[in-house]
């Protein structure tokens, strides 16, 4: 062979070897595949005002805090993370909610570092950049929250927050809720937002909201933290109420890796500027959240760590309500049935499996399990007509979905998953060296 | 630059990918690297013999079916997966635990197919299996005990056993369990085996055990089966008492990826032969048995899917046993962790995260962690001396401990397990493909 047969026939290998390298590790810096195609523009609330800066608490050259000030009777409604070691931000939120809206509202955001199991540090961080906001904005001590997300377990240096509270308060802006969510974003891929617009009794009503998370949810660099806002008018007690059935339908309905971070937070703001009063009553304004609320949750999946796939695990026909989400999150979380996922490999017989484990009723003999509308599995065996090429190019789809009927009551859940590829590893196993 | 010089660094450049490449996707096929140096010399156990035969029930050229045969009068103990979903033969086994041992007792166990989830086939073939087992032996039918193990939802072609029942009795023998152990391997890279001998009031015990498994295990490739023999003499109810017991120290506490099969067995044969009578209150017995339970359960760890660590997660000071438990496979189970264990990361703040999202009981400002001896955190912080470096070397280690006191309590836990590495995602999102 030639030399410069040769060096055509090496440069090939490299370049197929480069190929091969880049699928074993593809996705770190780049944005997910499952990515929606574009922010969304999102509408300015009546009574709120966002702005960002760059504080450097540890990324240099990027917006890292975030301040949104809402008008003096801006109702706050929030969920936060259940952990036993939640951060010193989120017991000091939790404390807040339900307190006097005369006082008007602050919600203060930083990246970089979460400010969590830093001891009684961590209690003076938030009681010192607490202080600083209500100062320099007026709002009482009581009305302002805190969030922080990053690395775990170092001092959070708040003074590099406190320092810029002057300029954050100076860039106000009431169409800035999309900086807001650049600064909250750690290794999130793509910024979150999504919006609606609603009229009732013939008035205008919008609510927009930001979210980050990209692990369900690591501790160090990917907690979920969610803020949404709406110039809807709502009592506190009944914005709590709405806020948590609806977390129960979206937030709480997603995992990527069964892990739960210490820090996660989801604060609803209602200033009341549209005029329109809204109840428990309301439908219109209660499904219109609804929809903010899952569109943000199932971006938050779609920008699951390494995720290749977007799965929709439903479970119907169990016992219970409880026995359907206890098999439907045991499917989810699942290793073997997130890495065939990842394989396009269409392994039913790990659902079976994870129905089994998860400790909810089950009948071998009834189940029926399809991919897509793919019937799959029936009367403890797989069905008669299925093909197993079927299988297998359903699961070359982008978005699937696994259904599962127990046939033994009318219990019902749905839960929002993602696929376990080599992307996952590398991210986590090589992420603070 | 020269040709010459072009192909020297495009050589270079194709050796360097390749060594890249293989350490993205390392592992398969290969032994683990946590394989111990060889398998054990087994001894003979007076009163049982077993055989080994290629029978082709999946695989081509190499041993799939194995018999053990008990004389008259063994005691056979047995526990099995709660998965609700078990398999035609975990449900016969569980229904002949107790019966007479008058009748002797065999034990067939083919690899290839799972025979789960197979509907009123696979009850079908297990009473075949049985049935020949016992016509050609002379063992009852109540006596005869089976598994299966390989892919799961697939009709077992039980005739290619049936006819090698015959084969298998004439080549019957005292010293084969260690063939027995290569027939019962899927995806195992190694075959297991552990013994001890004792003495007891001047006489001679043996106890010799074999297992196969490399996930926790997944119900296509990866079930978990372990056969134990012993020549004590131990009665039916006590040695049931027994294994339970010792299963809750050693075999439920291994945990690969927190996924359960659908074909877990675990069986313990007394022949009696020996003439030692063991009662609950035989320690030195029970301490030689529980030994033998552990090596084989770690064994199994060892040959975890894709593992290179193996981790030891020690809880102490929980407010009960059962909360130590639940923190321990918490932490055991947390992919977050496991993949920083894979990347030699001292990631001390997802062990925080993982106590917290447990549910059992704890207090961020009582916790203490240690990577072996090392101080990592305490009081709600990272530890006053702890150097980051210390715990970058200390995980570099093969075998690592990761020890956490709660500061509440006298509960006390121990899991074992391994990381979650590449080469858990390429064996399980390829393998059916």
């Amino acid at each position: 062979m030639g030399k410069k047969k040769k060096i055509k026939k090496l440069k090939a290998k490299v370049k197929a070897l480069k190929a091969d390298l880049a699928a074993a590790s593809s996705h770190t810096h780049k944005i997910a595949p499952l990515a929606p195609a574009s922010f969304p523009d999102l509408p300015v609330i009546d009574g709120v005002q966002f702005a960002a800066v760059e504080a450097g608490v540890r990324y240099k050259g990027r917006l890292d805090v975030m301040l949104a000030l809402c008008e003096p009777g801006t109702s706050i409604a929030g969920v936060f993370t259940r952990s036993a070691t939640r951060s010193a931000n989120v017991l000091d939120c939790q404390a807040k909610i339900g307190s006097d809206p005369n006082g008007g509202a602050a919600i203060i955001v930083n990246s970089g570092n979460s400010n969590a199991f830093t001891g009684r540090a961590g209690d003076g961080s938030v009681k010192a950049i607490c202080e600083e906001v209500a100062k320099v904005t007026g709002v009482a001590e009581n009305r302002v929250f805190t969030s922080s997300t990053g690395v775990i377990g170092e001092r959070l240096p708040h003074d590099r927050i406190t320092s810029k509270v002057g300029d954050l308060k100076a860039g106000l802006k009431a169409d800035a809720l999309d900086l807001a969510a650049k600064a909250i974003m750690t290794t999130d891929t793509f910024a979150k937002g999504a919006m609606a617009e609603l009229s009732i009794d013939g008035k205008l009503v919008k609510i927009a909201g930001i979210a980050k998370g990209s692990g369900m949810i690591a501790p160090d660099m990917a907690t979920m933290l969610v803020y949404i806002f709406t110039d809807a008018e709502v009592e506190q007690h009944t914005l709590q109420g709405m806020l948590a059935n609806l977390t129960n339908q979206t937030f709480n309905n997603i995992t990527v890796d069964s892990d739960t971070s210490t820090s996660d937070t989801l604060l609803l703001a209602a200033t009341g500027k549209s005029g329109v009063r809204v109840t428990e009553k309301t439908d219109p304004f209660r499904d219109a959240l609804h929809d903010v609320m899952l569109d943000l949750a199932q971006q938050v999946v779609r920008d699951g760590e390494g995720a290749t796939k977007f799965v929709e695990v439903r479970v119907t026909g169990a016992a219970s309500d409880k026995d359907a989400r206890t098999h439907a999150l045991a499917i989810a979380n699942s290793p073997l049935i997130k890495t065939a996922v990842a394989g396009e490999d269409p392994n039913w017989g790990r659902v079976v499996m994870a129905i089994g484990k998860s400790g909810a009723q089950a009948d071998r003999d009834q189940i029926t399990i399809r991919f897509g509308d793919i019937l799959v599995a029936e009367k403890g065996w797989v069905a008669e007509d299925y093909r197993e090429e079927d299988g297998a190019a359903y699961m070359k789809q982008d978005e699937l979905v696994i259904a599962v009927d127990l046939g033994l009551g009318q219990g019902e859940a749905v839960v929002w998953t993602c696929d376990l590829t080599h992307g996952y590893i590398q991210i986590n196993a090589d992420y603070r060296s």
